[in-house]
Formats: structure tokens, C-alpha cells, sequence
């Protein structure tokens, strides 16, 4: 590197610091700390190692770079600008803004470059490592001794914050154990925290820490020591079998009077000490969101030079098409997220003369599914026996770098799972599913909500789906849950009644391209014929399961395990000629997208008199069964005891259903 | 130690072993491998160190024993009946059976001796960190040179499963920051998880991780070697400053055919493998539930050793009663969770001409609360200043050992954060709070279904609680979250309208015993006069803010930051003449626990023109409109824009009311 170059490089890191701050300050918004303390390393890693193109951020094989800790977004929005991504100068003024493409916190979707949604601590730190599992496992699948067509690092920037979160420390022990020597993570180590010194509670050997993981990790004593840095980095790429942490000591603040205090953390500098900031670094006063028509012209000559690198792999791509047709077919299908031809064809019917749980029936679907869609992989937070997500023709996902493992063993952390499940989406080629009992959601709950914000296609497959657990008790009996997941946006949430609702299910979650959850039993269900359940309907929804001649009586509802008990009270009730419509609604979500016109034809308004049955919380159901209408759910904990028994003892039966609707209809 | 003495421990220790599998067998559902492994350290750890005392499990003094690894909980069982607890050999043969007293996982207040509910791996981790912190806060408040009233460790049990989880990690770091000397974790490092072994995805330094973090580490190879684990644990209880934990190899169903394999982590042995078992362990096959005499001879004896512990202290508690008779007050009324005479007088009524956030309002009043009641404890996880939550008199928790700190920084740790919490309310002597920013409270979900499962005095202090957040955009702006709290059984939200309700939401939360949330506001809210809303109306859930005469042609309904626009609202439309009644609803399960006629005078049945607003989800606000009514809510995701144009944007305007309820009026 020359003297002008490292001149040039100040100039432009100075650029990026200004237009943050400045962003920042227009907004009255925002977290100036991070963009003047980790601009030279940001800059540095974008400059001198990030293989990506500005003017097609989706390459497939680009570098893919989180930025964890996404209240520095202003950096991220400056670093896009100055390295020719589509953000303009406007874009950086509309900060914080409505409708402006450069929202407080990154959001994938919204922003071209942005890789994920950040700002919630940890979840970048977890989706890194699933981009860098997806890397691998690509690679493990189409590579070819000659040509390399999946290989690229994931980095990130990482924060305090973020490895305070227990979610790092999980992502961490997965990344280690699985030795990713191609992810590589800079943590922008300031020693503050919005409530001040990080000595108030973070003391840990942080170094130790990860070494314990088996990370390597790299110690850079001056975060605006450039050379120090690259040399990092360098030493990061040529560790193969371990990821790296790169420590960088940063000031928070730098150069700024607020420097090194909690204070320059989340908000505006404010003009006296934007002034001063600005003679701090020689910028100009009387300009706002300057940059030299110097770093300008030093960038566009960068852009040619990034534009190469795709040049280059589209080169070997078609090389590759050449040589390797139908994995060339492939790879562009699993990058499209297209689902090959006849992915559906091993698919089979499940025969009513067999109960069985419909966590049963969702393994037996996966694994139909998994031989004609070679990009599915996932697995479980140690309970795939259980869940029955064993893709069981295929090996574990693994650190050999010979065969494809499509089976992960998160171990015992949902969290993590849940977040490198949104990663691996987000890389693109794979249709990542994780799983494990519906009550453990919780412990993955921020994931489940970044899927449905970043609209990536995660399947989260939860069983054990109610009270029918039985003897674990309180603990692991989901009430709560169900509602829980229907209440965040965008979230489709399928709780299929039998077998076939099951395969139904699993075909609307792999063609779906969005985030799909799958509530399954542990207990064995009955198995109703297709054509008594229907795929239509199932994707509409709710539909129709069971009518009767002309108006009917009382229309009774349900899902999963409770729509064998109201088929069971139907048939009590007939004897009395009661005139019973049955509704399965395995979808609030995809119900409410219905036309009103359907809605009315399942749920006409003039029939008033409606019983809903599900074991889980009532709150909610007033919608579908009106004030005419009564729930049976749950709105207490469970208790330990065999399932059966609790179903019974709670009021999960069909002679339950009977006597409540025989009240309503005496009403 | 006589060698009479070894020989009958080892008949103890095979007892417990045998209970704990024979009634697993009999449940025909449970987890015999961990109480084969771990029995002998679980036996030496209660009957050498710990000071308990089974006739008095309530005794203050006593050591707290916290078993994470829940799902051993016939372990427990086992040793609460041979150590002379009122568990029975019936309660035995009852394991996992409706309405027995020995659920499938520890339940608190269920079963006499059982410390905290788990089973959710990694929460009792993290609630015996809570229980250690209380230990200190409390000696350091109450002790006195000559006295130390309160003097106890906290002894847990962790397994494989609980180091996984992230909540783990974030515990031990900040039991390691606090230097929790008298915390000691045995370690069952047995290797084997539910899909196999550890290996499968665990494979990090376990010792380094936590000497990273500042434990101390004590290896112990054999987990049948009695003496080598009595060293440990002598060891870790000299190591004063350091929490310690103690790395027990054990064999996972050991002396079974199934011995170190997963097969005998969760379901029974079987009637071959128990009578194999049986044989190796001479035990006799043709009896169950067998104990020798000899072995409740034995342990006769030590149930008196065990008393005069507590018999000692309160020989010295009375000798403090006569030295200190204030601090013995203060002590008896903290253990019992009475509150001081006096205790609300520092509470004075806001001025309704100052407007001020919900969040500043509840800063004043805990300060004011902290004034009178000495043994509120609490803090924020890296949000004290925002969430307006440090007792501003009082120095920060520390391990110094002479002053009690009040304000805990959690860090970055949300999870650890709320099960710390329960940990703290379970230990007793200290009303505990938490706070964060609402959306966070997706971290800690976990947590908070654990408080309201065990009934446990927690209070959760949520502020930034809708897309009034602004700038920071969808990620920190809750939609979802409210609903999905007041689903979670038995937990109480209180979501404040205005500084008053604020007040009394504290004085509710304090005095109430269980555990409670308070959503707050990040923005300005106007401040009604006390008169307008009523502190009984605030305890009943919901009640009439404003009234019109006669039949109300429209009853408004709304929570927290919303309700200033249905009060708006109704002035504008009062110069149309429509006769409209306000209802303030903080909290939806105060008010459902009222009886008919409360909720019928609030809510007339004859009125069906019902508007709700709320700035969440809509979902399940149909139970209180009804068929007729409207809803204002956000079933979207925020955006990232200043908070009051959100509001705006959204519709939630006292304008936008207007246009809703003159839209119904016409219908």
C-alpha cells in the first residue's frame, strides 16, 4: 500500500464516519458511537477482503457480511453509499424516516446490500453462522475438485451486545464444534454499553471464552490501525478449521468530544459537538454530507475491481454449465428457490385404516420429500428422535468437506437453531427447517419474529403440541403458544388435524417461500380420507370437513387433535337429527387472506350458533365463533399426568363437545 | 468416615436409585439414567454439606438446592423421601400421576422441599444465580459482625442440557462478575444427550468456559467415588469469590444394560433391563419400592442432625431479635413478603397539567416505593436509563460484601435477567423486578411462563411498549407482544394510561404476591386526574372513565397510551350529541376475574356498539366488542419513522376514533 493510498483510505473512512454522524444528527436520531469508533475496520474488511459486487448485490457467491449489531446502521447506509451500492446521498438524509430506504436498523429486503435484518442483540451473530453452514454444505454438494462454484467467507461485525446474548454463546459452541474456518467475525470491542462502563457487568476473558469454543481468535490492540487489521484478517483467512473472532479495541465516539462515554452510544451528537467532531477530523463546517469528489473518484476504480470478481465466477459458472449440466440445472434452481420438477411425486396418501401422531406423518412426509429436494437441511434442538426430523437416508451435517450432511444436531439450543435457521435462508440455495417441542418456541422466539420480518423461508416444525404431551406436566404442555404465534404478523401458522392436513402442510411449507410453522401432535390421531380433507381447502384455511343437508344447526370448529372430536360428536348428534356443519381451520393466517365471499360460505353469518374446540388458550376464538358462540380451549396450566387422562379430565372429548353444543342449542 | 459408615451410604444411595427407577417403571414414562448416575453425588452433597431441614423445608436459613436438570426429578423425589421430607413411598408409586404430588418435573409449591419448578433446561441455572444473589443482598443488609442471620450457599445440579443453553452462559457470566462464592453447581457430565451423545455437537472446554467467566472448576473423575466428590465440594466451598463449579464424570444409567447409552435418558428401563438392573445392584427382585431398614435408621438420625441446624439459628435469631428488634422486624416482614407500615406514604398523586411518560411516571414511584420497602431489588438489562428504572438513592449490587446495592446491571441479558428474577423472589426476603424494552421480553419469555407457573412474586417493568418506539424501527417495536402475554396463564399485565394508573399498577405489583407486568410508554402520555381514573377502578381491570347520560349510544374502550384518544374522541363528538362512555381497560385478567355484575355494569350487553383501540395486535379484542363492534389495531409490522407519525400513519388519533365510531353509529 502506498502513502497516497493510505491517505485516500483515511479520507474515505472519515467520509463514512461523517456521513453516520451526519445522518444521524438530520434524523435526531440514531447511535453515533459505533460509526466513528469501527469505521476503519468496517472500511478496511469492505476494501482489502469483502468479494462482492455493488451492482448485483444478490451474486450468489459473494461474500456475505452481517452487521450484528445494527444500531451502527448509519455506517452500514455510509459504507453502501461510498462503495456504490444504490444509496444515495438522499437515502442518507431520509434517514430514520418514513418510507425512506434507510430505516434505525438495517432490514434485509428493504435496503440493496443489506444481507439481514439486525438489531435485536445476537441474531446477526447466529445468522452469520448460518450463512456460513449454508456455504458449506453448497460447497459439499456442487463443487468440483476443478471448479470451486460455492466459496466465499461469511463476516460480520459483532458488538458487547451481542456477545453478552446467550444466542452468541450458542452460535458460537455450534460454529466451533463445527469447525467453520470461513467465518470470520470483527468485534468492535469499546468497553461500553448504553448504561456505561461494560465493567458494571461484562468481565469475562472474552478471548478465553471463545477459545474454550475452539474459535481462533485475534487480538488488535488500535481499532484505526489499518495494517494491524488487514494482518488480522489475514491471519483469520488462514486459520481453516476454526472461525475467527477478530478483538479490535475501538473507542466509541472516536475523535468526537463524547468519546470513550456511554453517551455518543444512542444519540445525536448535537451541533456543538458535530462541530467539533468536524474540526477533529479536518472536515469542512459549512458543508453537509460532504465527501470529496477524491474518494469519489478512488471508489469508482474499487467498483470496477468488485464488478470483476463476479465476472470471474460467471466465467467458471458457465465452464461448470458446460461440463456438469444437470448440477449447473441444479445449483440455479436451489439459488432460485424453485422446487425441481416432480418435487411432489414421492409423495403418498396416508391410509385412514392407520392412526397415527402427526409428528409421525411429518417425518414420513420430510423424508419423501428430502430424496426429490436436495436443498432441504436442518434438524433439531436434541430431540429429532422425538419430533421425528430425521432425514434418514442422508448423513450428518458435518466438517469433512467431502459429503453433504442434511441432519444439524443444534445440540440443546433453540435459540441459536432458530437464527441459523433464518441464516441458512438467508444465504439462499437451502430450505432450512428447525425443530423441537412446540413449548420451546419460546426459547426461540426472537427468531421466529425476525423470520416474519425479514419474510425469509425458515419451517420451524414444533410436536408435542398440547396438555396430550401427558406425564412431563406443566413445563412442556404448550396453552399459550398457539395464539402466541398467531399473533405475530406474517407468521403462516399450520396446525394440520390428521396425517393428510400433515402432507398438505409440509407441501404449502416447502412451495411457500415464507416463514411456515408446523404444530404437530405427539399422540395418534385418527386418519380422515382425502376428499374429507382436501387440499383446497387446507390452503385456504379453514374449510369445510363435514356438512349437513341446507342450514345447518350449529357449525363447530376446529384444529389438530380436536377436529377428531368434533367428527365423533357429529355423529352422536345426528341421532338426534341435529343438523352439524364441520369446519377444520388449520390456518388462521391463510383463512383471513380468504375473499370474504369463501369466508362467508364456510362461516355464514347467519348461523350464530358456533362451538370452537382447541386445546390451548381460548383468547382469540370470539372472532370465528361470534357472541353467540362458545370455545372449549384451556386457560390454565396443564398438570403431569398420562395424556389421555388430562385430554378427558380438561374437557377434550367428543362427549364434551356434545353436551356444550346441546347447551348452546337449547339456548 | 467408618467403613460401616461407606457401606451403609452405598444402601442409601442404592435405595435412592431404586425408588427413583421403580417408579419410573411404574409411570411407565420418565428418566432413569440420570438418578443411576448421579445419585451418589446428589446423596453426599445433601447428606454432608447441605443444611436443610426436612421438617421445616421453609426454614429461611436453610441452604437453597436448585436441580436444573428437572427431568431427574424421580431423583429428587427419591431423596426428599429418604431424607424425611412429607413425600411418601405412596407419593412414590403416584410418580407422574393425575393430581399426585410428584409431577413429572419439580414443581414449586407442589412437593415439600422442591426449591424452584424446572425442566426447561438452563432456568434453574440462572434462578439459583437469583437465589445466591438475594443470599448476599440480604447479609448484607441484615447481618451484623457478631450475627449472621443469614448465612446459606446455593447448591445446584446442571446437566449437559442446561450448559447448552444460552441462558446458562449469560447466568454464569454474571455470577462470575458478582463473584457468587457461595454458589456451587455440581455438573453431571455424563456425555449423552436425547439423540446421542455430546459429541454429536458438544465439544467445548467446559473447565475453560467457565474459568473464562470466572468460576472456579473442580474435576472430578469418578461420580461413584463418595470421597473424591466431598473434596470438591470442600474445595469450592474455600474458593469465597468465586462461584464454583464441580465437573462430575458420570456414567448416564449406570449398573443398567443401557448404561451409557441414550436409550436410558428418557423412557423406563423396561421389566428385563430393571431386573438386570436390580441384580446389579443386589437389590431384591421380588419387592418394589424397597428400602432397608437399616437405611431409614440411618437416616433417622440425620433428620435430627438436620434440626438442630435450624434450632441453632433460631437460637441466634432470637438473640438478634433482642439486640436488633427494628432489623428483626424488618427481617420476619421481608421473609414473609408483608410490606412495612407505611409503605405507600411516600406516594403522592400526579399534577394532571404536566404530561410525562408512563416510563417516568413508574421511575418516580418505584423511588418513592424503594424509600418505605427496603427489600425491593432490581435493574434493567442495559436499559436502567431508558426504561427509567435505577432507585436513584440507593449503590448498584456488588460484591463488596458491607453495602447492600439495589440495582443490579444484568447486562445484555435478557433470558438470565428474568430467571435471575424468579430466583430472587423464590429465595424470599426481596421483592425483585426486571426491566427491558418490551420487545425483549421475547428473550425472556421463558422466563416469564416460568414466574407465572410457580406463582412467584416477580414484577417485569416493559416500557417502549408500541410503534410509539419511532425511529428504531419494526425490530424494537412491539405489535404481538401484549397479546401474547396476557395469553400466558396467570400472569397479570397491567398496561398503564396515564402517570396516575401508573401509580397504582406499582402499588398493585408490590402488594400482590404474584407475578406481575407493567407495560409502559416510551412517549409523552396527557395525565388524568385522579377522580377521573380511580384506584378501584384500576384493581378491577377495567372501569368507567367517563360517562355519559343515560344508554351510551357507543362504549369506547382502550389501554395505555391510547385511551387519551377515545377521551378526545368523545369530546369531538359530544358536539354531534352521541352519548359515549369511556372505559379505561389496564388489564384484561384483573378484569376478567370480576363477577358478572361488575363486568356488566362496565360493559352492558344491550350496548353492542363497542370500539376498541390499542396500539397492538387486534386479535382477541373481539371478547370485548363483540360481533358488532370495532377494533383499532396493528396486525402489521412497524416501521422505522418519529413515533407520533407512526401513530398517524396508523390510525391511532382521537380523528381516526371519530371516523371509526360514526362509521359504526351509521350502520
Amino acid at each position: 500500500m502506498t502513502d497516497d493510498d493510505k491517505c485516500i483510505d483515511q479520507l474515505v473512512i472519515d467520509s463514512i464516519r461523517m456521513l453516520a454522524v451526519e445522518a444521524i444528527e438530520k434524523a435526531n436520531s440514531g447511535h453515533p458511537g459505533l460509526p466513528l469508533g469501527l469505521s476503519p475496520a468496517a472500511y478496511i474488511l469492505w476494501k482489502q477482503f469483502l468479494r462482492h459486487n455493488p451492482r448485483n448485490p444478490n451474486w450468489m457467491n459473494r461474500d456475505r457480511f452481517v452487521f450484528s449489531a445494527g444500531h451502527g446502521s448509519a455506517m452500514l447506509y455510509a459504507l453502501l453509499h461510498i462503495f456504490g451500492y444504490d444509496v444515495s446521498l438522499d437515502d442518507l438524509k431520509n434517514f430514520r424516516q418514513w418510507q425512506s430506504r434507510t430505516p434505525g436498523h438495517p432490514e434485509y429486503g428493504m435496503t440493496p446490500g443489506v444481507e439481514a435484518t439486525a438489531g435485536p442483540l445476537g441474531q446477526g451473530f447466529a445468522m452469520g453462522v448460518g450463512m456460513a453452514m449454508a456455504e458449506r454444505f453448497l460447497a459439499q454438494i456442487f463443487n468440483k475438485q476443478d471448479m470451486q462454484i460455492v466459496d466465499h467467507y461469511t463476516y460480520g461485525i459483532v458488538s458487547d451486545g451481542d456477545l453478552m446474548e446467550g444466542i452468541s454463546y450458542e452460535a458460537a459452541s455450534i460454529a466451533g464444534y463445527h469447525k467453520l474456518g470461513k467465518l470470520i467475525y470483527l468485534y468492535d470491542d469499546n468497553d461500553i454499553s448504553i448504561d456505561g462502563s461494560t465493567d458494571l457487568t461484562f468481565s469475562e476473558d472474552v478471548q478465553k471464552r471463545f477459545e474454550a469454543l475452539h474459535w481462533h481468535v485475534v487480538n488488535v490492540a488500535d481499532g484505526n490501525n489499518l495494517d494491524a487489521m488487514a494482518k488480522a484478517i489475514k491471519e483469520a483467512q488462514s486459520v481453516k478449521d476454526q472461525p475467527s473472532l477478530i478483538i479490535i479495541k475501538t473507542h466509541i465516539g472516536f475523535g468526537s468530544p463524547k468519546q470513550d462515554h456511554e453517551s455518543s452510544h444512542g444519540a445525536p451528537l448535537g451541533s456543538d459537538a458535530l462541530a467539533k467532531t468536524k474540526e477533529f477530523y479536518s472536515w469542512p463546517q459549512d458543508k453537509s454530507f460532504y465527501v470529496p469528489d477524491s474518494v469519489y473518484d478512488y471508489m469508482k476504480k474499487n467498483l470496477n475491481t468488485m464488478n470483476q470478481f463476479e465476472e470471474e465466477w460467471n466465467g467458471l459458472f458457465r465452464k461448470y454449465s458446460a461440463s456438469y449440466k444437470a448440477d449447473a440445472q441444479k445449483f440455479t434452481d436451489a439459488k432460485n428457490n424453485v422446487l425441481p420438477d416432480g418435487w411432489d411425486k414421492g409423495l403418498k396418501a396416508f391410509d385412514p385404516a392407520k392412526g397415527q401422531a402427526t409428528r409421525d406423518a411429518s417425518g414420513t412426509v420430510m423424508n419423501q420429500l428430502a430424496e426429490f429436494i436436495p436443498n432441504i437441511i436442518g434438524g433439531s434442538a436434541d430431540l429429532a428422535s422425538s419430533v421425528k426430523t430425521i432425514l434418514k437416508s442422508y448423513p450428518v451435517f458435518n466438517a469433512s468437506g467431502t459429503t453433504a450432511g442434511r441432519n444439524i444436531h443444534f445440540g440443546i439450543r433453540e435459540h441459536a437453531m432458530g437464527s441459523i435457521t433464518n441464516g441458512l435462508a438467508l444465504h439462499g440455495g437451502v430450505i432450512p427447517y428447525a425443530s423441537t417441542f412446540f413449548v420451546f418456541s419460546d426459547y426461540m422466539r426472537p427468531s421466529l419474529r425476525m423470520a416474519a420480518i425479514m419474510k425469509v423461508h425458515s419451517i420451524f416444525v414444533f410436536s408435542h403440541d398440547s396438555i396430550g404431551v401427558g406425564e412431563d406436566g406443566p413445563t412442556h404442555q404448550p396453552i399459550e403458544h398457539l395464539m402466541s404465534l398467531r399473533a405475530i404478523p406474517g407468521l403462516t401458522v399450520l396446525r394440520p388435524a390428521d396425517a393428510n392436513e400433515t402432507l398438505f402442510a409440509w407441501k404449502y411449507a416447502v412451495s411457500s417461500k415464507k416463514p411456515v410453522v408446523l404444530i404437530l401432535t405427539r399422540q395418534k390421531l385418527p386418519v380422515m380420507p382425502v376428499g374429507m380433507v382436501t387440499e383446497d381447502g387446507f390452503r385456504r384455511g379453514a374449510y369445510i370437513l363435514d356438512d349437513c343437508a341446507g342450514t345447518p344447526d350449529i357449525i363447530m370448529i376446529s384444529s389438530g387433535s380436536e377436529v377428531q372430536h368434533i367428527v365423533e360428536a357429529k355423529k352422536i348428534m345426528a341421532k338426534n337429527n341435529v343438523k352439524v356443519r364441520l369446519v377444520s381451520m388449520p390456518s388462521w393466517e391463510l383463512f383471513e387472506h380468504q375473499p370474504a365471499e369463501y369466508k362467508a360460505t364456510v362461516l355464514p353469518p347467519k348461523v350464530s350458533k358456533r362451538l370452537a374446540i382447541e386445546a390451548g388458550t381460548s383468547l382469540g376464538w370470539q372472532k370465528w365463533v361470534g357472541d353467540q358462540g362458545i370455545v372449549i380451549g384451556i386457560d390454565h396450566f396443564g398438570a403431569s399426568a398420562p395424556g389421555d387422562l388430562l385430554m378427558e379430565k380438561f374437557g377434550f372429548t367428543a362427549q364434551s363437545v356434545v353436551e356444550k353444543a346441546q347447551c348452546l342449542l337449547n339456548k
